[in-house]
């Protein structure tokens, strides 16, 4: 591991970054995986130039074409003339060898394409996990410039559909077939799908599964109350690039309504408030972490073993004495 | 929820449990389960007491027959003379109406008989969880005089599963079939198992399982270090009571040995470190809830929404604030 960069040096890789040098985009973000002083001294560094971007969460179940989708995305985005940068999250494990390989051969159209960024992001130890690092990340790209950034989640488990849902535009991709729209209810991705996507859809079952998100949406929460407006379904066959032109105005028509209404704002301000709770939580576990070690840590151990003190009083003790 | 209780009322109640009022000490584990001031008070006055009882967990696949196990064990216990209580851990929910139901008629046998105390245990609130609220508990029944304290979890959860192994003797129950023994190692279930069930021995494949367990624990970590002992493997049908009062003695066994050999109180040490450590961090996490509120905290929101500060700066501007 490289030693810790100062001040200086995040803002030379953030100036190298920003000028397009992918080398020194691709060390800033893998500070905020580390987590600890050197993501927040590229955290310190990105949050003041941050805030040009739209973010966009892409998630659905494995085998959903999410991948495929977002390749094809990320076409239409260059064809529009702007520049899209991918985070492609691994759930699984803090060794994402096979996972860089696997996303780099998956969105093989992009790789030598200067204005596509792509970056399977994992935590290597960032205390606040990928629900800190995923945004803190996302971050850097907008600060470098990227005026589209993707988040891929799988839609599977917590952790994952939040990070997803916490996105300016969050698309939900679910396939024909019975029950996939069910699942995606029981996942909990209708409360956060801006927009679905039918992807496969030139399977059958795919005006069943329309149905099913419709008549699910009418049941929705936000549903009659005033101003809402109910989620655009969008039908892709990701593989031949059937219907993704119609993703990509969806989510432009979705960004440019929520930025009209205050929509963007609110949101991102809510977001600003769980962020700041959770950096204030991480801190105060590194602190706890801090604690239990060294002389008083020893001192308090031994306490309960030979019973002078319960193990909340030796606490007690223990955190009066550090503070 | 009635009034927090006072160091003289838990006194009080701790008297009256000791003395067989079920109802005081039923008061008692659920204030443990609640967590919070009343939690503590309780700790407190149940720590000095307490160090005679020896708990055993029983764990295992659902369906394993742990409860009717866990019965016949206490028809054993009380047929040698001696006291002891059942803690259920319940990991669904915080609502365990059906669970408690469910056990009290599972265990049937002994719901008039005053020398077998069953609870099911939840978390109602208790900041360290599960993990932190059952050996709370186990003090508890400890304190008040029951000799044997058995933990009954579903091996299934990494909480489950440390729950069990942090017993002074582990029983982990498996059914005869093929895989059931590859199962219990994928759940980690070989590596806390100081005994093994073979439940529903009547069954086709339990010589095969025995194998399985075997060729297992000749590959684990243990074999091979000097004094290690390989788990015993004992059979038993708990349904009409056969092997049960091998399993009583094989426990007894182990408890024998590992107080003889010191390894009880090593253990108890090492755990000793683990409560602590998870108490510390128990409370710095209230210390960081409540860092989260208040005029500081709209401040720091405000901060980070305005652009004036990263989140981490806002963050150790709170911290610093209010230490």
């Amino acid at each position: 591991m490289p030693p810790l960069p100062d001040a200086a040096a995040v803002a030379d890789l953030l100036a190298r970054a920003t000028d397009g040098d992918r080398a020194a985009l691709a060390r800033l973000l893998s500070w905020v995986e580390r987590g600890g002083d050197g993501a927040r001294e590229v955290a310190r560094a990105a949050f003041p130039k941050a805030g040009g971007a739209h973010t966009v969460g892409i998630t659905g179940a494995p085998g959903a074409g999410k991948s495929t989708l977002t390749n094809a995305l990320c076409g239409q985005v260059r064809a529009a003339g702007e520049q899209v940068a991918v985070l492609a999250i691994d759930p699984s494990s803090p060794f994402t060898g096979g996972a860089i390989l696997g996303d780099r051969v998956r969105m093989g159209d992009h790789t030598l394409d200067e204005g596509v960024f792509i970056r399977s992001m994992a935590t290597r130890g960032h205390l606040g996990g990928l629900s800190l690092a995923t945004p803190e990340a996302a971050r850097v790209l907008d600060a470098v410039g990227y005026r589209w950034v993707v988040v891929e989640t799988v839609g599977v488990g917590q952790v994952e559909v939040d990070i997803a849902g916490a996105a300016d535009t969050t698309v939900v991709v679910v396939n024909p077939g019975w029950g996939d729209a069910v699942q995606a209810n029981k996942a909990g991705l209708m409360e956060i799908a801006d927009l679905f996507v039918i992807n496969k859809a030139d399977r059958v079952g795919t005006a069943e599964t329309r149905r099913d998100l419709e008549s699910m949406l009418a049941l929705g929460a936000g549903h009659g109350t005033e101003g809402w407006q109910p989620p655009a379904i969008v039908e892709t066959v990701a593989t031949t690039g059937d219907g993704v032109a119609d993703l990509w105005a969806a989510v432009q028509e979705h960004r440019d309504r929520s930025v009209a209404s205050g929509e963007r704002d609110r949101r991102r301000s809510d977001r600003a408030r769980t962020e700041l709770r959770e950096v204030v939580e991480a801190w105060v576990r590194e602190q706890a972490a801090a604690k239990c070690a060294g002389d008083a840590w020893d001192g308090a151990v031994a306490q309960v073993l030979n019973g002078t003190a319960d193990p909340w009083a030796a606490a007690a003790a223990l955190l009066r004495d550090q503070d």
